[in-house]
Parts: C-alpha cells; sequence; structure tokens
C-alpha cells in the first residue's frame, strides 16, 4: 500500500488573531502592532498583556497588577528542584523543560473552562518557564538555585537567576527586546501542537509541554541549537570564511539562516543583529555581559 | 479580523500503512490482519512485532529474541522512581506518565537518525511505559513498587507490577486481548500529534510524551476516564436507567458511547464486552480479580 505524506504547506486549517507575518514586506505584527514598534515602546510585560488581553494596558493600575500577578507567579514548588537536582547531569535542557512544564499540571490544577483560569495558567506559563530553565542551569553547573527577585523586570530576573548577578539596564533592555521578538511567531510548528493537544480538551500544561517538544526539534526551535553549536565549532571570526566554503563546497546546509515565511528579510534578525553588535562591544569593554 | 477553525476533518494531511478503519464494515485492520484474528491468534508482543517490523515472526528465535529486548527494556531508573515519589501525590496519571516519558530522554539517548535506534526507542517506550504507570499507581497508593517479573509476560508482568498479584492465565489472556485492541487506532489526534512534533525532528520521546498529553484529553483518551467517572457515581445496575434518563432529560452528554469513526459496531467493543461480562463472572465467583 502507497503512503501519502502531503503534510501542511499550503493548506488552511485555521488561523490565528494574536499575530500575523507579512513575508512580502518582511513584517510580523502582534495583535496589530508591528513589533519594531512594540521593542521601542513597550517591555516584555506589557506586550504579554498585549497577546493574552488583546490591548495594550491603558491604565498604570492595569499593568501593576499584571506585573504584580506575573512576579508572584515566578516561584515553582522546591520539590520540584529537588527532583531536577535527582535527573541526569547531562540532560538536555529542553528534554527538561518538556518534563517539568508537564509537571506543573501536578502543582497547579486551576478549574478547566473558564477563561480567567486560563489566563491564570499562561501567567503561570510565562513566569514559571524563566525559573524552571534557570534552575536546570544553575543544578547542572553545579551551581545554588537562585530565587526570584521580586525587584527586577521579566527580563532582568531571569539573567539574574541564571547568573546570580543582576544585569546594569543596557544589558536589561537588550534581552527585554530579545523576549519581545520571540512572544510570539503565528501558526507554527510549535503552536500547531499546542492547538492540536489544546483540541482534545487536555490541559494548558499538556499543550504548553507537547508545544516545546516541537519547539526542540532541530527543524525548529532546535536551529537555534545547531547555531550555538556551529559558533562553538567555528571559535574565531578569522575561521568563519574557510569554514562556510567547506560546507558548501560539501553541500552542507548551514543552520539559521533565515526563516521560510519571510521573502525578503526576518524583521526579527534586523532588531537581533544591531543587538547583538552593541553586546559584543560591551563585553570586549568591560570582559563579561 | 475573522479567524478560521476549519479543522481537518476531510482534509488529506497523510495517511497511515501501519492501520486501517473500515468505518462502513466496523472493522479494524493492523498491518493487513483483522485485528478479530490478532486477539484469537497472537499475543500483544506478536502483534507488536507486527506492528514495529511489517510481519509476523515466522520463527520462533525471532519472536524469543524480540521478547528478550521487550523484558530486558523493562526496567526504568531507580532515580525516576524516586523522584515520582516526591511529585505531589494527587497528581494526574496522564500528567505524570506525560512527564516521565519526557524524562526517559534524559536517560536513554540513542543516536537519531536510524531505523535501529528509533527500534530501540519504541521496545523502550512499550516496556516502561507499563512500568511508569505502575510505580505511579503503587507510589500513589502508598505501597512498595515492584520490579519487573521476566517470567512473565508483558500483560502478566503489568497486572503483577500494579498489583502485585501474578494473575492467572484468563486474567493474562483477557488483558493481553484489550493490549492488541489498543496497540494502533490509525491516524488519531495522538498519533497526528507525535508525527507533527517528530516532523520538526524531535526525538521519539519527546513526540510519544506529547501524543500522551494529547491522549489525555477528555475528547480522546480522556473520554475513558469521564467513563470511569460515570460508573463510580452510578455505582449500582439498579440505577442505571434512572442516571440515563435523568442526564437524556437534560442534554448531557453520555461518555465513551462508540468512536465516530465507526458508522456500524466499534469492533474493539464487540470483544471488549464479551471480555468485561467474563471478568465479571470471574470477579463474582472468587470475590475479587
Amino acid at each position: 500500500m502507497e503512503t501519502k505524506n502531503i503534510g501542511l504547506r499550503g493548506i488552511e486549517v485555521a488561523d490565528t488573531k494574536i499575530s500575523n507575518i507579512d513575508g512580502e514586506k518582511g513584517k510580523l505584527i502582534y495583535r496589530g502592532f508591528d513589533i519594531l514598534d512594540l521593542t521601542k515602546n513597550s517591555t516584555f510585560e506589557e506586550t504579554s498583556y498585549l497577546l493574552l488581553y488583546d490591548k495594550l494596558p491603558t491604565k498604570q493600575q492595569e499593568l501593576n497588577e499584571f506585573n504584580a500577578k506575573l512576579v508572584e507567579a515566578r516561584y515553582i514548588p522546591k520539590q520540584m528542584q529537588k527532583n531536577m537536582a535527582n535527573w541526569r547531569g547531562d540532560a538536555d535542557p529542553m528534554d527538561m523543560l518538556q518534563a517539568f512544564v508537564s509537571a506543573l499540571a501536578g502543582y497547579y490544577d486551576e478549574e478547566f473552562s473558564n477563561k480567567d483560569a486560563s489566563i491564570e495558567k499562561a501567567i503561570n506559563l510565562i513566569s514559571k518557564v524563566p525559573t524552571i530553565i534557570a534552575s536546570w542551569q544553575r543544578i547542572r553547573n553545579g551551581l545554588e538555585i537562585i530565587d526570584p527577585d521580586s525587584s527586577l523586570s521579566h527580563a532582568a530576573n531571569f539573567l539574574y537567576m541564571m547568573s546570580g548577578e543582576k544585569p546594569d539596564t543596557e544589558v536589561e533592555k537588550i534581552f527585554d527586546v530579545c523576549l519581545i521578538l520571540h512572544a510570539d511567531h503565528t501558526f507554527n510548528a510549535s503552536t500547531f501542537t499546542a492547538r492540536q493537544v489544546a483540541s482534545t480538551r487536555a490541559h494548558m500544561y499538556s499543550a504548553a509541554s507537547a508545544a516545546i517538544g516541537a519547539l526542540s526539534g532541530e527543524l525548529h526551535g532546535g536551529a537555534n541549537t545547531e547555531v550555538m553549536k556551529m559558533l562553538l565549532e567555528i571559535g574565531e571570526i578569522d575561521k568563519v570564511e574557510l569554514w562556510i566554503k567547506e560546507k558548501l563546497v560539501h553541500g552542507e546546509k548551514i543552520m539559521g539562516m533565515g526563516h521560510a515565511v519571510y521573502k525578503t528579510y526576518d524583521p526579527r534578525a534586523q532588531v537581533l543583529k544591531e543587538l547583538s553588535r552593541k553586546l559584543a562591544v560591551k563585553s570586549k569593554d568591560n570582559g563579561s555581559i
């Protein structure tokens, strides 16, 4: 029997009003706002509010209340961190994240079919995912876990939990912009997976965990891991040209060069390129980030 | 902006040659064999071999070697069981399974793109999933975990790890048939999720974990959980008629009554109904199963 493997290219399944990509013009739009405007005029917290509530916070109080919820939700159970410490030390961070996001359901099983409960779960995911990542980063490097600091922004708190040092405002802003740029990317493979799982009425942690699984593949978010491996392999600027030529001669792929959906230029790359330059100069100046 | 939510009903994405359903005739076919024939003439181990290798084992030695691999793969790391014991005691078994199947990757990270490694991962999944389920079942009931018994079949070993008692051959056979009936069900929501995750080149544990997430939803495998809740709620045979009438009067759904894909009768139900009757009689006879 012949099997078909047509895939979903060109097939309309559903769409999303959360964000959209104008591939021809190289634009990514969240809820009607160009991401380039959002990186200039908003924070990750405000962008998250926009994505969740379909409007920007109009009063300071709305934003303050939302921030307070995000800050409060940063902790994960100590028991979970203890379990992480029992894990195999060289476990892949994406596998850890998939497992522990799914595990959140064991601790935070808010009611299912209710908009407020869904927002609560979303806030838990936004705030606890960085804590899971940072906890594992510290554990696998044999370091003490650092508790969240409620005086810091989402971006600064993550960098603090990772490194133990509070970042300066420039680094904080750069990372905040990175988070804004990655907050949504329309109907990609991980979003599709999350919707597929949620469509059976499985809960949001289950759906997000599954989405992280899809994201881990090297044809999706895993491409970033491959880029990092590539950079470490190349090692120095002087070796770039030879390395690239070698790859091209052997007809090998070079990971991470553009997203197929953009016909012109990935608008995120435009911003990130400039930020990388700033960070590189900065780290030369003071020997560290 | 209006959003579309068309879903995949009637859209051909891909198909599978592992199994197919003839909804009109009420038939489920694995690799060309009617499941009714497989329940009569094969074991779960032989059916697994058929699904994995696209043929039934023709020599006893082939089957013996396959069985030996399945038996050897039954253990999970003690560390994983220790972590389970640290979990919240009332965590949902499906959430536990999703988390710990994903966690397997931290322990068994066989190479990716190689048929043999894929078979090895599949064998790990077939053999370790029952051990994960049984470990959690024991832990959450405050009981000692029972190690797999290599002298028992797949079906008997699972029942033994769950209850601590070796089942008699009739109960073993009944459960073996249940496993055969549930070994595959073509391109359903969980299989679709697994393929979606695997299509990004994420590894098989990640894909299976995501599939378990999809399965947990009450519009998929979670329907079984709802049926169990319903049975516990009804409590006694005498109360069935009134309970059903009440539900119908209020226009409520009654869970688990048939699978939409079958126009006539779910062929699995045909077998399961008879087996339930046998088990019920048996448990009346000796006061337990």
